[in-house]
């Protein structure tokens, strides 16, 4: 970010401040941002310490196997994983039941491209195919240090383009959170540029749309997001292994929008750190002409307010189904 | 805001830091925030101050008198001050032309419930009506001390109806900045209740839909926000003069929307201390099921980036534009 710093502009001089949840969330979202507030903070390996990052990994994978076991067990879907394209999938199907015909969830998973594979996959693509009431492929993509970029958007457009063969693309969505509203961007990206149909409609949650991080609420969301106590440039680096941040497959805010992208919901909160990844790339889009929607919840943190049920949870899942069929039109 | 401060959740707390200007904004708009940093706080008199408040509203009127006549003449504007059901209006047209059939813009200015009439309200009237390309009306409506509410609303519902005789409510938006939104929102509310018809659209530009101030972000973004440097209590206890804060008609975030209301565009920024009462109030047509726009701008403070043209303030009127022509028709 030093390259914002311009010596001839007057910062803004912030002084000590201990900011309480405000009484405008519900109850759940105030002791969850409590809770985040008594959080340590992360501590990520330096890019070349291999051995630091398999450890950092493998201790999320174990932190996940548990807390997995009773999101799936809670989320009323069921799943089984199958290799699409040769890509490990976790397929998610409600309990309630969803139409054979209805519209198919490309659900890519958050984890700062190197964690969040696995068990949290899994019960990330369960939890969607029973909070959206619809078939949901969750792509355990491969993440570094062993595969870095192009990787994971390569995993996900082979079976994005798998799918392609069964499905109508009118009736996919492609989304995901955080490094997954990247990579669900960038797929739809290489998708256009490689000549294949678009997916109905692009969900970004709160994405990861710049590794480059130049956004100002990295630096005014900075501690007052509990979910990400920090920036993530240690995990860009290693995802990114010397390509270019500023290419639109790394950091799809920079990608030329009026070339076509599909209808695009970008969500966020006031918290987030990547707020400013949120709104930049909503107004890359409208400027470029596209349809695109932006939904911001009060006091919310990256990736909503921890891994309970709120209320606010419960109304950003109402908005993407009602993105779903509109863009698919059900 | 005491109401906030529950003790049985944790802050954050938040040490002292130096916000420059990000470098994901335009040269104009980081000139703006530096600009505005150098700006030293106001102090608003105690509400039962008369003497203080006249003095502020003179030394506020001679200032944008001379600042108002510069403005004036930039804007590809004309303006014709009449009354409209006994009410002083500014009727502004665009220099380029507009079509006499066109949409008409019922434009309502900001100041807090307390500052902005004559010259303000003439200036911004014309500035909107050059930007947007379309006759506008700009109501000068009393203020306090001496007219505190319902005189304001009453007002401009009072312009309202009598457009009504001659306009195709299906031809009419109703917009406006800070205090504008707040009124903008709240005459639709009126006109809803009163049984006369909605207009075509209505645009709540960094509103003050929340009196009580209850928003995160009057926390998260004080004294970020280099246009606004503290909060209202003072300004908005003068205006209510008594009256319960939380009336939907002094705050329309607490509103029944579920009743009805037309499609509405929000406008705010990431550095705006009014982006809680924004976001609240967008969530809260959403869930009432109301077509409702969100666009917020990256590091924008209140009411955009200073007085002068940036491209960000351009893109703003390009959205209000594009909003205009899909709820009228045009």
């Amino acid at each position: 970010m030093a390259d914002n710093d311009n010596p001839t502009y007057i910062p803004v001089r912030l002084g000590v401040r201990d900011v309480p949840p405000p009484g405008t969330i519900s109850p759940a979202a105030q002791q969850a941002l409590s809770d985040g507030a008594a959080m340590p903070r992360p501590i990520w390996p330096a890019p070349d310490d291999l051995v630091g990052w398999r450890q950092a990994i493998a201790a999320s994978e174990a932190m996940w196997a548990e807390a997995a076991a009773s999101m799936l067990t809670a989320a009323a879907a069921s799943v089984e994983t199958r290799a699409i394209a040769g890509v490990p999938c976790h397929e998610c199907a409600p309990t309630a039941g969803a139409a054979a015909d209805g519209p198919l969830y490309l659900f890519i998973h958050g984890g700062a491209f190197v964690f969040g594979g696995g068990a949290y996959a899994q019960a990330q693509g369960a939890r969607a195919a029973a909070a959206l009431g619809m078939r949901t492929i969750a792509v355990d993509y491969r993440m570094p240090p062993d595969h870095p970029y192009p990787a994971a958007p390569e995993d996900c457009l082979a079976v994005y383009r798998a799918l392609l063969e069964t499905h109508d693309p009118r009736r996919i969505v492609i989304g995901g959170g955080s490094a997954g509203g990247n990579l669900a961007a960038v797929i739809t990206l290489m998708a256009r540029d490689r000549g294949l149909p678009s997916p109905a409609g692009v969900m970004l949650l709160t994405p990861e749309a710049d590794l480059t991080e130049a956004g100002d609420t990295f630096r005014t969301n900075a501690d007052l997001d509990v979910m990400l106590k920090r920036a993530l440039p240690e995990c860009n680096a290693l995802y990114a292994a010397g390509h270019d941040l500023r290419d639109p497959y790394l950091s799809p805010l920079f990608a030329d929008f009026t070339r076509g992208f599909p209808p695009t919901l970008v969500q966020s909160g006031t918290r987030d750190l990547f707020l400013s990844n949120s709104v930049l790339i909503h107004r890359k889009l409208r400027d470029a002409g596209i349809d695109a929607e932006l939904h911001v919840w009060e006091a919310m943190p990256h990736s909503s307010f921890g891994r309970g049920d709120t209320p606010e949870g419960d109304a950003v899942n109402a908005e993407l189904r009602r993105f779903i069929a509109r863009v698919t039109g059900d």
